[in-house]
């Protein structure tokens, strides 16, 4: 009989709340004959503050041990800004070598969205995970003073860069329209833009089928907003990766929609599933979260275990949801209910 | 008698037709003592194809004898991406250390935007204009092979970014909400996210009156389309401000409509004044180019030179205009036929 191991990793503020819905969906839609072992993880700011750890070697080691990872939220206003996000959450993404970040982004019928005209949005950020500006490089010098100096190094190399495209150009080339878009700023930052925009056009050569179109970043937030619907696949480093897919979340219901996998095609090591929203600490307890964002990312868990008509299962259930959403408060178990319901069905 | 000696560089595209446009408005609104000296420059494409040059130090040098600069629009797509970004638009704003990069936005009644409900904008962007990773500092090492590294370095110094800031507090002060919103990526760029942060603070303690606020860049992407009223002021690094100008731009009518000033508030040189939008070589030469940012971006010229009445005129007549527009197309030198009226009458 198979078995899904999953590491939970509810962290802060909301996480636990959406998470535990996000559980409750996944054993609902999972086959009778799948066995979901789940192991939670103490860690966020409250372990922080108790132990000063963010995430200790052994239990790093430990997650390594599953078929995939369930996160939550991560980052709390008591903890210096910086300290989560780099000490777990980046660092999870990089020792598991994370490099595809996705992001799809639709905008269900009567879901609310600040654009007027309701444009057809339906597209996906493959952002890169492991490289850019976050790596982590830079430092400040004379610190504290008037005469600081601080860096911030964005790396990028052909060996990053390259597989990212290419997973790229596989999705672009899977859907539909198979047309792949180049968000870079390679007027200003030409060594890494031309690195990115000479590795895109010739993985491009490879397949013929895709469309392609280069956008610098800062026309690409023109277009979120005024021309969405011109997006299927795009392919973006991990700051524009960031920035555009907060964006992207706005004009599609918001981050209380929004999903994402932290991918390792390869295998080498357990991907991460998360909400793009952050811990909302001002809502915490409050039962007000959305779990749909974390419910989507389970979707996504889901298709990237071989449960291809189990993720399509949770995604209508999903959109079936949100088209009856008549705007009466659900608190986030009610969400959460409604969806079990649904996929059980 | 008084005098304005005024540097013109036209550039590429549409620069050509907007600028003609703005140099319009300006003769007509000015008092009649005070004479316009204009002096242009072929500088951009055509140049850089009949001699290689972008911007030669003797064209430099000259530039310098002037109290403003009036640009069009810089870039052609015969020009390999950044030779003429880097080489000639840059190069100004660094040499002329226009450390302030004033980007206003409002959206007047009337204006098309592609939010529902017309939300209330009417916010300025203060973007630094000299430093991050815009400095040219990076490089690349095995370029074009499989083993390729490049890099891109954001510089940021305590004496850049706090000039910056402490203009961004002057102007929210000087503004009836008096509130400042610093936008950033502090918890992942910690470095310079924590100098902008530190200096932030540190500076707002001697402007007691002023609210302020922090942002992720990511975050604030998303709060321009779900509560652009939120803003007043917004000091943010240079990359950043690109961003999120053009986010800012679509909002509230388009790149069309969209003022900047490349401002040295020490006087030290030349402050520069240009339409955000670029040289939009698909539509050169036919007359559908609107020079409303470009006139928008010649009040602003008016009030950096202390012309704040004829300043305050130009910006009334294209509010004027921009009220009776009815969807009718007019041509580049209608528009701007139309704004000389306006503001002689
Ligand atoms: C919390 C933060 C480090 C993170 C990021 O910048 O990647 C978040 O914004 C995201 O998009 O997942
Ligand atoms: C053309 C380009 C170099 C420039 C920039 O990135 O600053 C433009 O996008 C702008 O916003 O003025």
């Amino acid at each position: 009989s198979r078995s899904i191991r999953l590491a939970v990793i509810p962290g802060d503020g909301i996480g636990q709340e959406v998470v535990a819905q996000g559980l409750k969906v996944l054993s609902a839609v999972l086959p009778q004959d799948v066995k979901l072992e789940t192991r939670e993880y103490d860690l966020g700011a409250r372990r922080w503050h108790a132990t000063g750890e963010t995430l200790p070697d052994a239990e790093l080691e430990s997650l390594k041990e599953h078929d995939a990872l369930l996160l939550g939220a991560i980052g709390d206003p008591s903890v210096p800004s910086g300290v989560l996000e780099r000490g777990l959450l980046l660092k999870l993404r990089f020792a598991f070598d994370h490099y595809v970040n996705l992001r799809p982004s639709k905008l269900f019928p009567n879901t609310p969205t600040p654009l007027a005209g309701r444009p057809d949005i339906d597209f996906v950020v493959v952002r890169e995970g492991t490289e850019g500006p976050y790596t982590g490089n830079g430092g400040s010098l004379r610190t504290g003073t008037p005469a600081e100096v601080a860096t911030e190094v964005s790396l990028n190399t052909a060996y990053g860069v390259e597989r990212v495209v290419r997973d790229a150009y596989e999705r672009a080339n899977a859907r539909p329209r198979k047309k792949l878009t180049l968000v870079h700023k390679n007027n200003v930052l030409i060594y890494a833009g031309h690195l990115w925009k000479n590795i895109f056009d010739r993985v491009g050569a490879e397949y013929p089928d895709v469309t392609t179109d280069y956008l610098h970043v800062d026309a690409a937030t023109i277009f979120f907003v005024t021309q969405p619907e011109r997006f299927d696949v795009i392919v973006t480093d991990n700051l524009f990766g960031d920035i555009i897919t907060d964006l992207a979340a706005a004009v599609t219901g918001g981050i209380g929609l929004a999903a994402s996998g932290n991918i390792n095609p390869t295998g080498a090591f357990p991907s991460m599933f998360e909400p793009v929203h952050g811990s909302a600490p001002d809502i915490a307890g409050t039962g007000k979260a959305d779990p749909t964002a974390t419910v989507l990312s389970v979707a996504l868990l889901l298709r990237h275990l071989g449960y291809e008509a189990q993720a399509a299962r949770v995604e209508t259930a999903v959109a079936d949801d949100l088209a009856t959403r008549n705007g009466a408060a659900r608190t986030t178990d009610e969400i959460g209910d409604a969806l079990v319901i649904r996929v059980t069905n």
